[in-house]
């Protein structure tokens, strides 16, 4: 290999090691912190359990699922595409963990800094618990994938590497899907019988379910989201490394420098966030939406510079960094695109339309869902075209490195909101009073703000990674048969397209479903345990709130398995049925549906839910109207469309196209 | 020409003028008949008289846009291509006024044959209006292509008949959607000011709006759907013809062979529905149900007998029967799938979910509508890939045409469904009585079966036909361009691709808005009438109906202009601006996601409206239980879903298909 390479790999490995280090450093630091009175620390563990033995419970369910595949891999395929994809997965499954164990400290820890009523104090915790998150999705991810460049860079050992985001976006599945059921079941059940029915406020300590409900904001949005962002970077970088090692016209260590680029960009990216994450502690006192807003600025601005010098050091044209720029920017404004359709214009229209009822509130809410699908596409489709025009269909995958190089500060920005949202509900239980509450409320609020951000981002990222992906596969297939295309004129093209296309409306309902049946379970046993304890409503007993964690933990887990199979099996059934061309026809369809799926029903989620905020704050007849009853039916639609069913459709694309990379061998 | 081609022409016109004349003197028999007493022939003429402005209007600002695209189409194309648009959309239109004359005469004439408590004599006179109808399509539609086969049946001219299909195109895009938008509108708003807020029952004549819904019924399920089948039908044919005019490896009598198929295949099902429209008379003693039943089937084994014949009299192989044959199979199949997924167990299931509220109502319709589109999809990539199998590219289109040869008896079927529907109407407005109703409402539930598998067959048979024309256009690009690709692997398809799959998504927006503002505009005129007109909820003064006439087809009108002219552009923009590989990806991504919601919006919709009728029928606690209010609210986001946005995406896909076929030379 060239000295810029292992240069490259060897700054890269270093980086990710120092990234890691500060990530344990905070942690550390975070659990320095004090953990409030007696009775917060008690419901900060029964969270922090029974996320953790979600956690358990659910990565052992998918390390059955991790060996039958590394086997068949490993049989199949190479055993170091197994080893990768093995690594891949538990890669992912540490990221998750770590950020889980940070976010289960820092909840409490932040609820106890708001009794000091200093807001910058209480963001600060909030943010650096999320950092813990952020810096481990991106450590780690730079790491295996420098791992596996310095073991397999050669371009003829290259696709090896492929099994890496294999493993990444296996993990993601499970875990976006269970965690996304978990998280509603938990949510829609605690507030079908403890708001709607007992009357009783949310968070409140007498509900059994509360705590399966705060268990969720971690398991759904910490350790999902993670998961998510995770699989989009290490495939964006290895689609990248995919592409450059088969195309057929460079050769030599100019194919060199074109594999080492994403991992330049990655470890550029990284630095970028750390020196970010740093710069926060200077801002924390301008107040907490300007400081997490300058601090995602200026990662990115400082971001786009060392790029720009990676990209002239490795020797390559400015020509790459435009495709950078076209993803990195497509990105930002897909975040604010969402932010506009879950909040503004559109959930005014929503609030107004409540006020004829439920049903034109639906009609509305998805009327505006729709809608928001037509810009973030004509987002993406400007980026994608912007950078295969400066650098061809490479440069497609490069605009996705460039969107997800600064995942660290994303992900950490993302991995706060639960954490805001959690000291919200400690502070709640245990009863800190109106000040402290206001404090943690206006944390919360902004961590639904960053919340429609990166769900969009998460989206976009995902598609333009999905995209990225599939011109891999097309460029790995095309490596061994050199007339492959993938051409609509091919029938069997479009029958793939069109089962494609159905498969994302598939999982939807299976996860709604799901959903449905699971939060079904939780209703019945809260509406059981206010029954059977006697003095629970009254405040004078102590709900069993374990046996709610277990439940929504049992029903996530075997809800999760057939969405997970179908999306993993789908791709292999018609690659090996129908060919190989049948194969690029459905991962074309996924991409359009899924896509416009996961941005339609992200939207409209959000804009259901603010659409209700909007009128809880006293507007169109306030809580307790007939306008605010309809808003609720929108809310609770909303709720598996943003928690579960859109996020999964993330996955569901990314997995896909990484399985049809990793099987395009064989085909 | 051949002889063989003369002949099938010279038969095709015999045929369709034999059943122009059918329907002609079916129409005259049915005016004869008495209309009832004097309130019955009232309110029958205020029906008429409304769906006759609504029409005239309606075609007054079709033909503005007609003769621009005229022009249009002569200054860019040729005066030959311009002429055949404009015959394509007369034709439609008339067709539509044929249809909706017979429809608003025989209504009432159904009603009264129901005074006799004679159910099989109000069947005839119902099924009979409705084959007014569908002989119209099917002879129009017959006459129309086989005059411009005489004109311009040789390969070098046959692209000027695609105008033709365009023309069809454009007029059932503004007939769905504004026919949609009007039935829709007038229902809802009925429904919200009359059932929900006065309490007073359905087609009661004290709502103002009563009559507006019962001109709904017509211009949306008769217009509307005989303008969207009728595309479907000459759709199928010119596509067809256009793949064998511009296939390389045939030539000479061979390659005319091939052209007059479609007219050959065309003219035995126009025969064979005729027959089983005669025989109907002889099956109405054993029950409304197996009467159409059997009808169907018999036509169906008819034609595909007769068709076979005349696959072997052409000369041709046994192979481009079974196409044929997949392809109407295929039909029938979608038509049951639908069938299944509004009744039997996904509608107790939705049932079920309305015990918990109307957001868990929504939530499971939803995942049933989301789950219904993968056996369809499934369906139409068998019947894909089977014709293809037997006969290449050209089997596709011909597949499509097996599904839809049939049409005069499939159309029949469906336009049978509103006439019952409205003879219910007024028969309640006269008061005729429980028993008189109870035949009318029996006749009317049929309908809702009927129109359920209607529905799936007009989506299938949408998807088959823009897939036909699909790879026409392909075809006709590959005449100029011999190495013209439709690659996934060229990052411009992708964009085209993700473009075209959000057009849907836009357009459903588009439409379910457009139904919410102009049922409020009916809504806010029945809530001044009850206040203003004294006397009018005692029954003691008459309601202005023709205000809400007129406030329907104004919105309707307004309403319909964006979505068709966007429906119209895209292709355009699209073509022109990022090119005709572009144009193949948009396409391919409208009718992947286009297929999908259609399916999902219409199988949803009538599974919550026959939920909601499950309830009513006493199970779960019966009407005006809050199991039975939870389920309205899903019947009422269901009603836009399935009868105004889910049928405009089979003319989206259909008419951007088209519209690129024929700009094709240009590109």
């Amino acid at each position: 290999m060239a000295d810029i390479v292992h240069q490259t790999i060897f700054l890269s490995i270093i980086l990710s090691v120092i990234g890691l280090l500060f990530a344990l450093v905070t942690y550390i630091s975070i659990k320095r912190r004090p953990a409030g009175s007696e009775k917060m620390r008690e419901i900060a563990e029964m969270i922090h359990e029974g996320a953790m033995v979600f956690l358990r419970r659910e990565y052992s369910v998918i390390i059955i699922f991790v060996i039958v595949a590394a086997v068949l891999l490993g049989v199949f395929l190479e055993i170091q595409t197994a080893i990768a994809f093995v690594s891949g997965a538990l890669c992912s499954m540490l990221a998750g963990f770590f950020g889980m164990k940070a976010a289960t400290r820092s909840n409490v820890r932040t609820a106890q800094a708001a009794t000091s009523l200093n807001m910058g104090k209480a963001l600060e915790v909030a943010f650096r618990g999320g950092t813990v998150m952020g810096l481990a999705v991106a450590s780690l991810g730079l790491l295996g994938v420098a791992i596996f460049m310095y073991l397999f860079g050669d371009p003829e050992t290259a696709r090896y590497i492929n099994g890496f985001a294999m493993g990444a976006s296996s993990v993601a599945l499970f875990a976006r899907v269970g965690g996304g059921i978990y998280t509603k079941s938990a949510d829609v059940g605690a507030d079908l019988v403890g708001k709607v029915e007992a009357g009783i406020p949310e968070d409140d300590p007498r509900n059994p379910a509360v705590i399966a409900d705060n268990v969720g904001d971690n398991v759904g949005d910490t350790a999902g989201m993670g998961a998510d962002l995770f699989e989009s970077f290490v495939g964006s970088l290895i689609a990248t490394v995919a592409i450059a090692a088969t195309n057929p016209q460079w050769s030599g260590s100019v194919r060199l420098n074109f594999m080492i680029l994403p991992l330049a960009i990655a470890f550029t990216g990284l630095l970028s966030a750390l020196t970010g994450i740093i710069l926060i502690r200077f801002l924390r006192n301008i107040g907490p939406a300007r400081a997490l807003r300058y601090t995602s600025i200026f990662s990115n601005l400082f971001f786009l510079i060392l790029a720009f010098f990676a990209i002239r050091h490795i020797g390559l044209e400015i020509q790459y960094f435009w495709a950078i720029l076209a993803g990195n920017v497509a990105g930002t404004a897909i975040g604010l695109l969402s932010e506009y359709y879950t909040s503004g214009p559109p959930i005014r229209r929503i609030a107004q339309s409540s006020q004829t009822g439920a049903a034109t509130t639906v009609i509305t809410g998805l009327a505006v869902g729709m809608e928001s699908v037509v810009a973030p596409t004509l987002a993406i489709c400007v980026a994608t075209g912007l950078a295969y025009y400066f650098a061809g269909l490479y440069g497609i995958a490069l605009g996705a490195v460039g969107m997800l190089a600064t995942i660290g500060i994303t992900m950490s920005v993302d991995a706060y909101g639960p954490i805001a949202d959690n000291a919200g509900g400690i502070s709640e239980m245990s009863g800190l009073g109106e000040e402290v509450r206001r404090i943690t409320d206006t944390l919360d609020a902004l961590g639904n703000t960053t919340a429609a951000i990166g769900k969009g981002f998460a989206i976009g990222s995902a598609a333009l990674t999905a995209l990225a992906l599939f011109s891999a596969y097309s460029s790995a297939v095309r490596a061994h048969h050199p007339d492959f295309h993938i051409t609509l004129n091919n029938p069997k093209v479009v029958i793939g397209l069109l089962i494609g296309a159905s498969i994302p409306f598939l999982i939807a309902a299976m996860t709604m479903s799901a959903v449905g049946r699971a939060a079904f379970a939780i209703v019945e046993e809260v509406r059981r345990q206010f029954r059977e304890i006697t003095g629970l409503l009254e405040g004078k007993a102590r709900p069993d709130t374990a046996r709610c964690v277990s439940i929504s933990t049992t029903a996530a887990l075997k809800e999760m398995i057939i969405p997970g199979l179908t999306a993993v099996l789908a791709p292999i059934a018609v690659g090996f049925l129908i060919g190989r061309e049948a194969l690029g026809g459905l991962l074309a369809g996924a991409l359009a549906s899924g896509v416009m799926l996961a941005l339609m029903m992200a939207n409209a989620g959000g804009a259901w839910d603010n659409a209700k905020k909007y009128i809880e704050a006293g507007n169109l007849g306030g809580k307790g109207s007939d306008t605010h009853k309809a808003a609720v039916v929108g809310d609770t639609i909303g709720d598996p469309f943003k928690d579960t069913s859109g996020p999964s459709m993330n996955i569901l694309i990314k997995l896909m196209s990484i399985v049809s990379l990793v099987i395009a061998p064989l085909l």
